[in-house]
């Protein structure tokens, strides 16, 4: 079999001849970006071949890679199939999410009120004149006849009492004893919290006794080598179980390396993580439970549940400790996940009193409007745009994405992530320049790119020079190949303007429809709330310019940070606040958009760039 | 490594070099019967070999094999150690546990009142107007919102829905669901009831629906591998997690294979069964459970629980519906397991109003009393006499065991089970012998056998053939060896009769006990309950005769057959009986006898033998 090194990260593998370089690199642990699922039409998936012989190039190859690239050895790991043995440089992904990992917020001033409860008792010693059962004995001294227990925890203990002098400490959630441990450990109560995103998974480690966050950390959701968008997935899983169970054990594996990650900074044991709580779309918790999420993708997108899921931490394979709950927080539809519940968990607002909407932008797009007394959610087609996906050169938000473009003083100013020589665009900066072009006049409100020197009346000359002809239409230049990291120009182009155009649009929509539901105009809304790692990057200014969202006063627009992660985190920390999350599906009412007859007038109304 | 054929059964094993045959055996899935856990003391596990060299016999054959049987390949399995590659005869054991299997008693006339619920629903379809998820529909349909279900069910169900029209059936325990199944599967509900002794276990399988007993089997206890006796196999499990493992594989492996024979029976689907109703002594309980027994051998005598454990079949390993319930029923004390309780549940002693004693005696001996509004238990060190162990020739109820004697007309009358040339005696024999020779006149209460050559005056002489010197003291010949299977005389020794004395001079001390605690004289008993397949054989007559009860009038002696078993299927049955059974520990006072003062004198003072 053809063995495969890669480098900078020395992994080497054998594998089976003819299977692609992308299917080999997640055999050997490593991931490369890419958002088509292996398809050959993103592009992103570049590999370089530095031993071996990169090929023919293929179609795909010759569209996505210039001549002197394919000179270099440069490839789509995708395209290429292996039939030797090759050495492949695989480029470094610097972590987009750690930036989405430095908003561990929503605890801060909770109370602790775990849900697990430690209580450590010393027993009376067995004897002829009582002769009561270990298990009842420890029952009786806790007055908790109700509880029950798991036999791994009941088998060890006879033992474990008379070899720690009848002092031992019982880890209880409801009237289940979860975990019986040897000495005095009533200190020790950790839980995870994760959100569960399509792209980036984050978990957080709390001390419940303290609803505290102890350490963070995020990965990648490896899940992405079936595609970058949840209908790719679901498309994967609907085909049997065995790849139900593939998406299942990438999540999975995925969340046990943050489990490790979390355990080693804190240097904490596995089982004394007594719970987890999770967030996510509602695709990603049917895959996190490994079930059938087939009905979600066809109209009329049926979950297979929408409670919270509370299983064992053994049942999933998660290694925390193995009778630990782990509780999948309620879903609100097939497209409002328990993510969106974990928006309103945030911010409050079920109980706001004033007109507010929440926007949460990541993979896909929920919205959450409170007005008159009614809470209402909606999902938005929005597709992935803002993470950089379908965008020619759309990156996520890591080090060399342009970041930030303003249109200050009739020039662009652009900044990049780290100050980097620039890779490509990220959600953000992709807001930004087309807001600034907006600015500079150089698109009109149906979204055309216009070339100055053929609209000399229309656009300013002087940046003709940043106009220029591309495959498939015009392309804006943001950063000449002389100042980028790759050498080409990093450029916004007609194309990554619809696409932002159709995205922004249909959250424009799902907001005026929920606002027409709830009998709210536009100019009445007291507070628009922008959760997700991108709205706390994105500039309002920025984001009202291109119509994004309505005419408001800047000041009525708030970035919330990571409120989906927040939530998650909050439900873990609190009993009470868990609660009100069980209850929240039956609060908020739900509009399935799609098949609205309104939609269609709304949504190219929505469409327009400009003010 | 050496290759081993057993014959008759034809199973062929490769074995390390230094196995002994008792355990490649095992290996190779046969039983070979046994009490001493292959000390070689009881003799019992003789085979044949006849292909290949035995080698030189060892001490403890040449004690149990004569000349004639060295010479003729016969060897005790658990001496001889592999060298080299050997054909091995395996006595044929005559099922002796299909005589208990005859006694599926107990449910007859119960009204049907199953725990586990099947309900049929036909569920409306989905719809835009109407996208309340899959699991949320099933629940409103059954109008239990409460109910909990496992992911392995939750997994498939989307699709089993649609393509099942929407109508599946629930198998509902408490607020459990346990199983989801395509279509309306409403009519099949079934259970099994074991009986877990420490020699047999036994399996009933029951229409849940009807309360109906439809197929009965039974197997060895194949845990016999690790000892007889409930003591020498406490003592292997507390050798480490290992050792406890396997005691647990084995009775598990068992009862998997009464579960197989049981639905091959009635071809009915593992999936259809989603109930196991357990009952054994206190330390099959906790190997079946896999809970650490060793605090049951040593005073105090302390179990790891009383309370009745309900696991699920996965958990266990138990090869019926995963997700069905497994009950082990209440244990009361160490060494008064959920056997007795079962017992008292089928005897009704928890209602009795008259003064009514139960004994169960199997491989252990227990006793319950109702007297004076009191209901009392106690285990007696009985040991397994009764079940053929440390008696010389001591067998199962099976083919060929001396099973009725009696003494009439002056001269012995002696009964074979299936009338079949006498290989070894059996407990109600054993009994019968010993009451028998106290009739002749031919042991003293002392239990001292006498010889009537040496003490004429005692015995009739006519009866001096039959009493010859054996190696350990006298024997009475019962069946000469002309007539017997094994072409050697059939005889009860003196050593046997010692045995004997000791074990039913500990239940009748022990029913003495209990009877002076409730203030209760011996003649004032209204009732004997003789329980157990033993109690089903022997003759009330004999029992009276060599003062196993106290002196009664034998009609108040009643024979209540496999009663432990009766219970397990009644609290299979009954929904009402098993809440009964969960409360009975609670009302049963237990009486530790091993620590009393007086036990001794009483103990004493029971051993005579004779009225």
């Amino acid at each position: 079999m053809p063995r495969l090194v890669f480098t900078p990260q020395n992994k080497e593998i054998e594998v089976e001849t003819g299977t692609n370089l992308l299917q080999a690199a997640d055999q050997a642990g490593l991931y490369i970006e890419g958002d088509c699922a292996g398809k050959g039409t993103c592009g992103k998936c570049r590999v370089k071949i530095v031993k071996g012989d990169p090929g023919n190039p293929t179609k795909a190859e010759k569209k996505h890679l210039s001549e002197k690239e394919l000179a270099e050895g440069w490839a789509l790991s995708c395209q290429k199939k292996v039939k030797e043995d090759l050495t492949v440089e695989v480029p470094v992904q610097k972590e987009a999410h750690l930036r989405k990992t430095t908003l561990a917020g929503g605890v801060e001033d909770l109370e602790a009120e775990p849900v697990v409860e430690k209580i450590a008792v010393k027993l009376s010693r067995p004897a002829v004149k009582d002769q009561t059962a270990d298990l009842e004995r420890l029952l009786k001294q806790l007055d908790r006849e109700d509880l029950t227990i798991k036999l791994r925890e009941l088998s060890g203990f006879p033992g474990m009492l008379r070899n720690n002098n009848y002092t031992v400490t019982a880890a209880i959630a409801g009237n289940r004893i979860i975990s019986i441990e040897p000495g005095d450990t009533s200190d020790q109560l950790f839980g995870i919290a994760f959100d569960i995103g399509t792209t980036t998974i984050m978990g957080s480690l709390l001390d419940l006794q303290k609803a505290e966050v102890i350490a963070v950390t995020a990965t990648t959701n490896p899940q992405n080598i079936y595609g970058a968008d949840v209908i790719s997935r679901i498309n994967h899983a609907s085909e049997g179980k065995h790849e139900l169970k593939q998406l299942q054990d990438k999540v999975i594996e995925a969340a046990n390396e943050i489990i490790k990650d979390l355990l080693k900074q804190t240097k904490i044991a596995r089982d004394r993580v007594y719970e987890i709580i999770a967030v996510g779309n509602t695709t990603m918790s049917h895959l996190f439970m490994g079930v059938d999420p087939t009905y979600l993708a066809p109209a009329p997108f049926i979950p297979a549940y929408s409670r919270a899921l509370e299983v064992e931490a053994s049942e999933l394979g998660l290694d925390i400790n193995p009778a630990g709950r782990v509780t999948f927080l309620p879903n609100i539809a097939g497209y409002v996940g328990s993510d969106t519940l974990g928006v309103i968990l945030a911010t409050e607002m079920d109980k706001r009193t004033s007109n507010c909407a929440a926007i949460d932008i990541g993979t896909n797009g929920e919205l959450v409007l409170a007005a008159n007394g009614r809470l209402m959610a909606c999902s938005t087609a929005a597709g992935p745009a803002f993470e950089g996906a379908q965008i020619k050169q759309g990156m996520r938000a890591s080090a060399g994405a342009v970041e930030a473009v303003q249109f200050i003083d009739s020039d662009f100013v652009i900044d990049t992530i780290d100050d980097a020589p620039a890779i490509g665009i990220c959600g953000s900066g992709l807001i930004d320049s087309a807001a600034a072009l907006v600015d500079a006049g150089l698109i009109d409100k149906t979204g055309r790119l216009i070339n100055p020197e053929d609209n000399p009346d229309q656009a300013p000359d002087k940046f003709k020079k940043r106009i220029k002809q591309g495959d498939n239409g015009l392309e804006f230049i943001l950063v000449p190949g002389s100042d980028s990291e790759t050498g080409e120009d990093i450029v916004l182009s007609q194309g990554d303007l619809r696409e932002l155009q159709l995205a922004k649009g249909a959250i424009y929509a799902g907001l005026k429809i929920l606002l027409k539901e709830a009998e709210v105009k536009e100019e009445d809304l007291d507070e628009v709330l922008l959760a997700g790692a991108f709205g706390n990057y994105v500039r309002k200014e920025s984001a009202l310019t291109i119509g994004l969202l309505p005419r408001l006063a800047p000041e009525k627009i708030t970035a919330v940070g990571n409120a989906a992660g927040d939530g998650s985190r909050m439900a873990l920390a609190s009993k009470s606040i868990r609660e009100r999350a069980f209850a929240l599906p039956g609060k908020v009412e739900h509009l399935e958009l799609s098949t609205r007859q309104d939609f269609q007038e709304i949504f190219v109304d929505a469409l327009k760039y400009g003010q």
